[in-house]
């Protein structure tokens, strides 16, 4: 995929995705969960608004984009002939979503085997959408549109750090990231992935977690790498394959963070 | 303040109030920090805001409310004849501010020497305000207006639990915080005061914290208190004055809480 034209159509598709997800996660946010007497019929609404966003936007990707492959949360995968995958996750912070957090998000990438090419990352109940990927990097929000780019933050001492939970990954990978929590100015924990769009748009300095599947990690990978950042694994590695992954403000503010991580 | 009158225009300047500082927030909030080679001169667009915002509020007490009292976090307390005192905190979470995260809020209540009789909680990014008094419970924001009423949750097991920071108050304190923690089903941190909202709004059970100023919990408690909620300090006294708060979604769980923190 190296047209103009070819990005130019990925990208629509890829805001229709999102367009979808946002109108199916929103029909169950903030819903009460519908508990009843028997066990089976109980009602989960993320799980009810997860799978139905993802089989929306699978129904928009059978009819524009056949030839491709699917990977998502909810249904697995789908091989294509294209050689390039949507990769879908249509709630990540299924925790933040049941705790009426704004701060989960759909991630919507399309990957060849490389990694990502373009990614979105969209909250629907603020209406904010951020894109990241060849010469696009930028954020449509209540405040209206921006560039994405991130801050030029190189020391540790003056970085904001952010993480899912305290209960990072295994114990390992918990005192790993306690080193670096150890050298950073403020560590801030629970904005799922809205923690890499803040990074993107220059508000924040780290991204530190572990766990991720792919389809939790490429759609963060494009925007943050747009926005000028750097994402890898805990061990330098790309990250798009999930596990680990830290992304940075700055290739300085990595190789420190990395250091004592690894 | 007996009158429904009374009350009638105390929420119009209360939403007078909460509209100019949500203008001179948003004037700094995701707006860079100016740092200059001088640090007399370094820029720090949080405390303009919040400097901002809170001046703006006492200009229209000024001339709507002369005789009452003001007390607030940027500019200190005033004296009131009336009575009454309203108490501001035009950037709770100043740390969530200074991250572009959208969980910030301007706390606003008005109250006389027993506590809070009215408050609200206001997002100026997400444009989203929660009321809480006599007679009122209501949230308005992109998905319209709804009444607040908490859960019914009376079991830790059962419970989704917010704070802060994981570094929660003293030692002593945050040995007992992680009593509470052990016992729930999901602890989440991070939120600021939207934490409070999201309780009275039934979404979340438990909300823990210490280190409180009195304009830090004013408002919550009149919001979480007309949803249905119980809050109190950790040795189940009025939390109006600081220090420490537990606010729950039902007495039950409140007195469940409150036993491995006491």
């Amino acid at each position: 995929m190296n047209e103009t034209s070819d990005f130019a159509q990925a990208w629509a598709i890829a805001d229709k995705l999102a367009d979808a997800a946002r109108v199916e996660t929103l029909k169950y946010f903030r819903t009460a969960t519908l508990e009843t007497q028997s066990k089976k019929a109980a009602f989960d609404p993320v799980t009810v608004a997860d799978k139905n966003a993802e089989a929306a936007m699978r129904a928009i990707l059978a009819e524009a984009r056949p030839d491709d492959g699917i990977l998502g949360e909810e249904h697995g995968a789908v091989e294509g002939t294209s050689g390039l995958t949507w990769v879908l996750d249509p709630i990540d912070g299924t925790r933040g979503f049941i705790s009426g957090s704004p701060t989960w998000g759909v991630l919507i990438a399309l990957s060849d085997e490389n990694g990502p090419l373009l990614g979105l990352i969209d909250q629907p109940y603020i209406s904010e959408r951020f894109w990241g990927g060849p010469g696009r990097a930028e954020t449509k929000g209540p405040l209206g549109t921006s560039p994405l780019k991130t801050k030029g933050t190189t020391s540790l001492a003056q970085a904001t750090l952010f993480s899912t939970y305290p209960e990072i990954g295994t114990q390992d990978e918990r005192v790993a990231f306690e080193r670096v929590a150890a050298e950073v100015q403020l560590t801030r924990f629970g904005c799922d992935c809205y923690a890499y769009a803040m990074l993107a748009a220059g508000h924040i300095d780290l991204v530190i977690e572990a766990g991720l599947q792919p389809y939790d990690i490429q759609a963060p990978i494009a925007v943050v790498q747009a926005a000028g950042g750097m994402v890898t694994d805990w061990q330098g590695r790309p990250a798009h394959n999930g596990g680990t992954a830290i992304a940075a403000a700055t290739p300085e503010l990595h190789a420190a963070a990395l250091g004592l991580l690894a």
